[in-house]
């Protein structure tokens, strides 16, 4: 007997759209990747580019849909207000929001909000969040979501609390294509080696307290001087900012971290955590995305355990 | 008796072109200021760029003309190799270079150079800084360029010793109008205002020891949660920026600072180094590259002393 789809689960995204079709248990049954983003999917309409993509996987009309990601934004589909921190599982489950008009039952996992003197946003992190918390059976400790706007979280007593968000990904990629650093980095923008020497010296430096807006320049003064190379060049830059980024969460959080990443990214961020001394595991960013929607549509609309026996 | 020109003086960049004829005693007599900068001047060619700028303003066909800027780099008209630190006015008129082949006589002054751990370099700037040495009389202390690439160099014994750069300016311009922070500073994005508290608040953050790169995405957030205006979060990126850059400068540099700036960015700066408490002198930019190069020039073409009476 072939097995059913139980749930659809989708992470959707300002420039990404992920869909898949998992059973009762959470393996994944079929599954679809498209540039579908929000700003791709706004004029067709966000219903329609779902239902293709569910009808293409041939989904029944009645599976129901949990969907994560800036689809929750106000320039997204439906606004899920943002959960205030400290969160956990049930508090981020009631403030899922229901698609209006339409026959499915689509729904929309909200972000979670810090207010007070250090405001903060996350959207779409929060499920991989949950995802990473099941997979390691955390109720403390630190779990960091690298990135484009890398997420630091601080879990206590199985509560997300305090978190901090750098803007890691997006200056790399400001700083190696668009700044005057691109004369250096040129078309290596892409190779930064977490093995590369000039990879764990600039994390050093900015480790023994330097700041990374001194050190950018050097990268350019280099390459006229010394004739660093562009692979050179984008290792000291991932290493400048990644270094920046964990000289400043692990002066504000303590404890064993969990990294959420996948591919190079879970490199670059393996070393630099290891050269710095902090312990940490590893959690893959697609899998803790897909656990994370998979429990939440299994709170939301839940299975007798007979049908999966 | 119409005082006669005695030089022509020119800070050529890569986006300006900036030519000024003084008399004798470094009075100026004659002024353009043009978009010709080394990217729009290539094609037509730099001599004639320059010739025709100095017809314009009437110069005979045998006046001397210095040179500081861009124009001295490899992508330059000729290029002056850098001087390396410790640096001083002789060894800097050591390094200028005469453009070959052309009837007038026009030099160019080379930039610096730091090799070793830090390298570093700058062209254009020193004019700046042996122009503000020269008017304020200074032996040792600490001068701070702000600007795109801010430089802070440390004078001791009236030698230009270390120096710093920091992408200051640069990030404020790609920050505010490519990342995710252009949705909150949009067309506030020359509003920054040193008496916006959102300056203060932010320049307090990071002189606390803060790190830029975790504070940067705060801005988006206020103004989702808080609804920070559009001239706050310029205000707050500024903040930001600057006080990243006085909290890394006081750590490496001691001694008074001599500020050479005009217009918002001495107001930004004066401020951010008054909240610092840090004590400063403001030197205008236009007036020390002035006083630099006609310091320069009158080093390499002396005029003799009863024709000056």
């Amino acid at each position: 007997m072939t097995p059913q789809p139980a749930y659809g689960l989708s992470d959707w995204g300002t420039s990404r759209f992920r869909l898949w079709l998992v059973d009762g248990r959470g393996d994944v049954l079929a599954e679809k990747r498209t540039d579908d983003g929000l700003d791709a999917s706004r004029a067709r309409g966000f219903a329609a580019t779902l239902e293709s993509h569910l009808a293409e996987l041939g989904a029944r009309d009645d599976l129901p849909v949990i969907v994560c990601g800036m689809a929750g934004s106000r320039q997204g589909w439906v606004e899920a207000n943002y959960v205030p921190v400290p969160a956990d599982l049930p508090s981020i489950l009631s403030g899922t929001v229901r698609i209006p008009g339409i026959d499915r039952d689509v729904r929309i996992i909200p972000g979670l909000s810090q207010s007070g003197s250090a405001p903060n946003v996350m959207r779409g992190e929060e499920t991989q969040l949950l995802g990473a918390i099941l997979t390691q059976n955390l109720s403390n400790g630190i779990i960091a979501m690298p990135g484009t706007h890398s997420k630091w979280v601080a879990l206590e007593n199985g509560k997300a609390n305090h978190f901090s968000t750098f803007l890691t990904g997006e200056l790399y990629a400001l700083l190696a294509s668009q700044s005057i650093l691109r004369h250096s980095i040129g078309d290596a923008v892409g190779a930064a080696s977490p093995d590369h020497p000039q990879f764990a010296a600039a994390l050093d430096l900015m480790l023994s307290g330097k700041r990374m807006l001194g050190e950018l320049f050097g990268i350019r003064a280099a390459m006229l001087l010394d004739n660093l190379s562009p692979e050179g060049a984008a290792a000291r830059l991932s290493g400048l900012l990644i270094g920046a980024e964990i000289a400043a969460a692990r002066m504000e959080k303590q404890g064993r971290v969990t990294i959420v990443a996948s591919g190079t990214m879970a490199a670059l961020y393996g070393r630099a955590l290891a050269l710095s001394g902090l312990e940490y595991d590893l959690v893959d960013a697609d899998e803790a995305v897909r656990k994370g929607l998979f429990v939440a549509a299994s709170r939301l609309w839940p299975i007798e355990q007979e049908r999966l026996a």
